[in-house]
């Protein structure tokens, strides 16, 4: 609640509070119009925390499961994981005078990003290992929070932790405040997200599920350390999200949140378990406040799990119309 | 408490209730004897739980892991998941007419445990590739629970989710009523303990972390499902176990429980972080109650890992002298 409404609020007797003030105040997901999106969440949660109704979910039963990239924060105009590779590769150069000739890294460090990408997934897998791997997890948590710490994003000159969507942390809030235990499953690193999810999210690491790689245990004088080794063990995207939730959480979700292809066999696998189940797609509509993008995009691309959607009747929420806010700092 | 004692105590008024038994009724932890082993537990736990002492640790971080076979519940005379794997083997044969002429199939289905296994790792590979795979993550979870709530230990004739500690099922509801989050990182099959390990233990089946296999999203006539693939993704011993904490946790423990070599990366790993910590191994000392093991055992080996809790003073418990009752069933 902003300052103005509390002040507002002082002005007023309880006698003459208009109802529909009193109502916004008890409204868990203020950031939300009105509207069939709010609607579905609200109406779901109701059928599964009412005792006696038939579709009653116990409480460590409801799991709900979260894109992260584009779901929970923007991705906009390139992956914010990206932006941190990048970054580390501009500040590891000097360690390599290699990389001055060497592609992808030469295009990158003169600023050719689109250059560096036209290597397309080699390109991309030779920058995240050599900026994601070879010193143990613990030094890659500290190089993250650092980066979190300072990083601005290129267009809002935000933090990149600032551009989260307010709507999704009431949605997390009022999940949790229902008895659901929320899980970020991202196709994005595990441990590039876990070292600021439980601050930024109310997510505890051990509920951030990602792709990630091979750890090594070695004693280094007598210390034992696991190192981050140059070797995928799981990417959890696409059909590698039902098996990271498997894997990871060992039962099925009840709800499901996305926004891209990517998302469409987490909300599938989701979906086909018995009992009330639920699932949203966040549409990026809003070309002011936002961007928008769907079927044609390379980032985010939302196309098939668009028509499953509509096919199917899970929740679309358009972001123009659904959210009266965006970012936490939108007025 | 048992109805004798319950009996007994609507005997005495409050006035006459001796001390002795009012402690034992506010004692989380009956089922220990006084002594060193359990004086460690409580005191380690004050030092981190109690607000404005140095050593406090927030709740979210109370991380504690604990082994399962030998230190949850027992592992003689082999581990209960070989014995639900030739359970398996031999519901299977009549499926598998070639099993009768090939081993380590033929020696298992003669009865002949030693001659199956002579062939060692191979062998044990072999058999579990021929009961753990295959079939979809539901499906062998039915056939879990179908086998834990009939098959029967040996000896004791016991269910064997009855052949489980009491004084680690009261250590596991104290750590939790003082705001841990208990683990199980087991070398155990994963989707082998988490049918049951929330009945059990009260461990929900995402903070169970075992060995398992690769598993592959598929749409079988429209219905996804997740299928079992013969392909190991982590082995969850002795060194396994510090990437299993990293990865399914990714923070580090504050105390850890084992009962063999198994258990020493895990427990040096916990230990090797800053600030309070706890690491306790049980030694198998009672051949009556249960079994007495350790340096030459083929099964719960304990060897190096009892030489360094001796050198770096970790708790050791003996379960002749320290535990007053071993099993629930015990009287």
């Amino acid at each position: 609640m902003s300052i103005a409404m509390k002040h507002l609020l002082c002005c007023f007797s309880l006698a003459i509070l208009p109802t529909t003030l009193a109502r916004a105040m008890d409204d868990p997901l203020p950031s939300w119009n009105e509207g069939s999106a709010k609607q579905a969440v609200v109406e779901f949660v109701g059928r599964v925390t009412t005792a006696g109704r038939p579709e009653f979910v116990p409480s460590p039963e409801r799991i709900a499961v979260f894109d992260n990239d584009g779901t929970l924060w923007a991705e906009q105009p390139f992956y914010f994981q990206l932006a941190f590779a990048l970054d580390r590769v501009k500040a590891l150069a000097p360690q390599h005078p290699e990389w001055k000739t060497k592609e992808p890294f030469a295009s990158l460090l003169k600023g050719n990003l689109k250059g560096a990408l036209a290597g397309g997934e080699r390109a991309i897998v030779q920058i995240v290992m050599a900026t994601h791997v070879g010193m143990t997890s613990e030094e890659f948590e500290r190089i993250v929070k650092d980066w979190v710490d300072t990083a601005r994003h290129p267009k809002t000159k935000r933090l990149y932790t600032e551009m989260v969507y307010q709507p999704m942390l009431e949605l997390l809030s009022y999940l949790r405040d229902n008895g659901f235990k929320t899980f970020i499953v991202s196709g994005g690193g595990q441990e590039f997200m876990r070292p600021w999810a439980e601050r930024v999210y109310g997510i505890p690491p051990e509920q951030v599920i990602g792709s990630h790689n091979e750890l090594k245990f070695e004693l280094r004088n007598g210390k034992p350390v696991l190192i981050r080794e140059p070797k995928i063990a799981l990417i959890d995207d696409k059909a590698g999200k039902p098996v990271g939730i498997q894997r990871f959480i060992g039962r099925r979700p009840i709800a499901a949140f996305g926004n891209s292809d990517g998302d469409l066999q987490m909300l599938q696998w989701t979906m086909a378990g018995d009992g009330a189940r639920f699932a949203l797609l966040v549409h990026h509509t809003d070309s002011e406040r936002e961007w928008a993008y769907d079927r044609v995009s390379h980032i985010g691309k939302l196309d098939w799990a668009l028509d499953e959607a509509n096919t199917k009747d899970w929740t679309v929420v358009d972001m123009k119309r659904d959210w009266n806010r965006v970012f936490p700092f939108d007025q």
